[in-house]
């Protein structure tokens, strides 16, 4: 058991490669906010992490939604006169409109074009489409497919139950040594999409299946779960542990090649919010902040008014920014595993700031302790710059006031929150330094 | 009746076309601190607005400043031997030096010197000046009719009296169903200079006259008075009235191309700064935001320390920004009919905010509520970008949990007042949203 | 005797010679933590300024720190085998590690170039290094000198004591009309080394010498001492004074060519915070502002969190910032006597605010009392822009509502402190402003 997550941790050895099979184990199942492509995917990340897999009936109230109906479809196709599938469910399961009602029978032309969605400036590219809470029955194609259709009619087959059945979630604990929790959530209710957000669910996956390995400060909870309605009866059916969240992050998009990308929490400055930032700033390479939003994933229910979670969103490129956003585009070539490793090791260093940040108090208030005599300092004077290692005593000391957590200093200082916790370590274990019993958590 | 100010109302509607012709009346007068243009001036408002015009004596005392005497004049010129008015205030009267005192005779070249004032690197320009505390009598001229004075001596005329009389200012009041009022004051004094301020007399001539029309949350108070002067005198002479004062403006220099610019109030955060800037801000085009100092038109003295009061200066290019600032090149081809529509839209904009600003809660605080089966969020899912209106929808609910104004949430998301007023009248309508009784002004 | 420091005061009169030459004397003398180079400069700023020389015992107990030894040297050398010195001590005193234990005897030149200290990517200079707390013998010389040692082995000679005797450091008060205290701190500490810091000794001695002929609000204490323990030993000594100290400088490196830099105080924004930067602000030459970091000069000690004192560091190019930094190229030419008094222009200007800050309350509070009759006012109306000196009395009136000191009333209006202070004197004079009885002092 180790006490903190670091960079050279098992946690990250071989971390990129096993995100991406287990994203490529994933991608052809069709998922969506029920139904069956949704439970054998919370399958396979149970094989991996004991998950619970919880069904909530259709009918459900949760708060001012209803659980709809559960969707599965068998199969789908356009078949022209020649009898050819041009459109073909079993090629890509974008091709149907998601939660299309059944449908059957010759259309004219005419008729199928008002059921035939297109991103007209991408001749290759299917568009994801849902209709969850429209009655509708639809297909999704490139242009260059559709401009193809030149039959007056069309066989179409849409193969598919939309009937009273229950929408599946995933949770998992890892029990920490508080109650206080972290929580992890991602959405698990796209098709073939890679981005957005098989990503999302292997890096989660990954965090849950070796955290439990840690010593930990916190508990933390991992939510696998379709969007909107998932989050929403999640949060529905579990008021009482909302209290317990301190800090949390939704996962999703971080499998792409951009930098990464931080979306605030509503609060705007959380613990959580801090810390990533630190953690991005201190890393040494380009990434972005945006403000919290009420657009986006699931944060937009942790972050509603009544719970206004301390929970922000952690991606590359986020929700709409690149082209092949929510299209056939968005597959197994748009993600690699240096990217999703990359991502997990801000994770994992967010993770790290949230476990390991603490107030001090300095046992040398008045000037600075001599270092020198302890071993801490280089003996030889004159050099014009400290060590890092030095400068990072000497800011623990100076700000261990009790008034200023490692967070706090690392904020002030510029420096890495290792770096920073390293030389507390090295303080507390020279008797010039205490740690305040509170452990200063926010 | 109307509930609110809108832009493409009636109000905006004609009134560049409006605004500039009634500047093209008021152009011939020698206007004053004290005097008959200035008088004729607030009787020609009055032909158009139901203003009460004040009479207060020479010698009326208003804090620490005294009415002065009353300026008024006929004629003056300054004739060369061959007895032709190479000076002619008859031509302009930017040509006398404003409250000059009466003055006849023969005065040799050098004499005539001292006394006649130019801009030096303005060839064919006439400068504005004023004498109004010192006794002194003058004209202005181009530095091209300075130069060509080559007699000896010249005969001078002017033919003004100062004596005691009475300083004039114009007053309206529109009453809205609160006591509470926003002021809107401009300057009357200058002879015929446009931009600096016919633009500024006829915007607010324009909007006291359509706002009567209005159903209004504030009552308004118009102000047409001479600067300084008149600020001190109307202060002194309403104390009682200033404790009311909850937003207002100094308008002045809103005809010229420029830019709009924002001079804040002294408090610098106070509601009508914040309304002003999410005005400009969500208009998507340029403009300037100055901080308040202690020089410029009467928010000098509704910003005196003792006051201190809610009112800015909303103008285009300002106070002694533009080469025109105060010569005859001031004129009405420095100021455009659609400049004038636009400052005009700008202050209904900032109109509309201070009159619509209210705090509203969400009825469905815990998630969002589910705007789908209520017809107000597109049925098709899947694309990336929500829609103005459903972000506005979303951005109020998150945001209304009765701590935050719309004016707030206009900050927060960068959407127009306009578009989240109305979503949070769809909202209500649907019942998702209720206003708090305050109203939440300020 | 004055009131107040002025530009154009005695003050500056000769002083970039003055404190050149000063520098000039010191310059031969081996200085260190202790010992008679440091004594000797102490004995000459004695006969300038009259401070008190304080001798503090080998062994004494400073917080974590206990007083030295004192370390003596009379001379040290290389000698080849032709019997030449090929690094001399007497042709500057950084050949020697400062601090380094006696030594004497033939020496391998392998062994040799372990204790030989070079800055490699500098030919032609000699580095400066210490080893106070480590007992270690060595010398330092040119990459040049070190490369051309050829020989098998050489003499090597250090004659120095390192034994028990004191810490040397001065002390100067200047008694002020309270017993609030300014505190001007200095290290004494380095050999032969200009920037750092024979020109903070030399400008701290013109004030010194300098202000007991002034008029002043606050006590001013000047500190002659070793870095780091001098400065250390000095507050465990007197940490019943401490508690008067109000504001305070270290003072270093100001007479090099390179812009002002100001180090803020721990607290980032203390008073002595503000005066500098007003100062720096405008005085309309590029300068730089760091925040509060714990390396750097004795700051370290004084803004440690058992006293957090205000005290920032005002320099020129600051601590390790340019290449000659430590090195024997920080001579006599690296620094200018027009550098020395641009930055006593600087100190003096801080000065200035700290004396004359003080809240005022306008007398006129409701709008501008009138100026022009009381002749503070140009007699002429109509001229854009206000002048310099009508700018700052309508800045002082405004802001002068009792809760703003001249110097917020500088930090928004971007006027010179000295132009405000000059405007509310004229105030006063007038009987339109009283200073409040607290002085504002903060």
């Amino acid at each position: 058991m180790t006490s903190a997550v670091r960079k050279d941790d098992p946690l990250l050895s071989g971390a990129g490669p096993w995100m991406y099979r287990f994203m490529e184990v994933l991608y052809p199942y069709c998922r969506s906010i029920t139904g069956e492509g949704t439970r054998e995917t919370l399958r396979r990340v149970a094989s991996h992490v004991p998950i619970e897999i919880h069904e909530v009936p259709s009918g459900t109230q949760a708060f001012d939604w209803t659980v709809p109906q559960e969707w599965n479809i068998r199969d789908a196709y356009i078949k022209n006169r020649a009898g050819e599938r041009v459109v073909d469910f079993k090629k890509s399961n974008l091709h149907v409109l998601n939660y299309s009602t059944p449908f059957r029978g010759m259309v004219p032309l005419e008729t199928l074009r008002e059921h035939l969605y297109t991103l007209p400036d991408k001749p290759d590219w299917i568009p994801y489409r849902t209709s969850y809470y429209k009655e509708n029955w639809g297909f999704c194609a490139s242009p260059r497919k559709a401009d193809s259709l030149r039959d007056k009619e069309y066989e179409i087959c849409i193969d598919a139950d939309l009937k009273d059945g229950n929408l599946t979630y995933g949770e998992y604990l890892v029990q920490g040594s508080t109650d206080q929790e972290v929580l992890l959530s991602c959405h698990i209710c796209h098709p073939s999409l890679c981005n957005d957000n098989l990503s999302g669910i292997a890096l989660t996956a990954w965090i849950a299946r070796h955290l439990r390995e840690m010593k930990l400060r916190y508990s933390y909870r991992f939510l696998f779960l379709p969007g909107t309605i998932g989050a929403i009866v999640w949060l529905s059916r579990n008021e009482n542990i909302v209290a317990n969240i301190r800090h949390g992050l939704v996962v999703a998009c971080v499998g792409d090649p951009g930098n990464p990308t931080y979306k605030k929490s509503r609060r705007g400055n959380a613990e959580i919010d801090r810390a990533v930032l630190l953690a991005l700033q201190t890393r040494g390479s380009d990434y972005s902040v945006r403000e919290f939003t009420p657009y986006g994933y699931d944060e937009r229910q942790y972050c509603s008014p009544g719970f206004d979670l301390p929970i922000g969103s952690l991606t590359r490129t986020p929700h709409g920014g690149y082209p092949e956003y929510h299209t056939s585009a968005d597959n197994l070539d748009l993600v690699r595993p240096e990217n999703l490793a990359d991502s997990l090791s801000i994770y994992l260093d967010v993770i790290n700031i949230l476990e390991s940040n603490s107030t001090y108090v300095s046992l040398c208030q008045k000037c600075e302790p001599q270092l020198g005599k302890r071993g801490l300092y280089g003996a030889l004077g004159g050099h014009p710059d400290a060590g890092k290692v030095e400068l990072a005593l000497l800011w623990v000391l100076n700000m261990s006031d009790g008034k200023n957590s490692l967070l706090d200093i690392g904020e002030r200082s510029g420096l890495t929150f290792r770096c920073l916790r390293e030389a507390a370590d090295l303080l507390v274990e020279n008797g010039l330094l205490t740690k305040l019993p509170s452990g200063g958590a926010g």
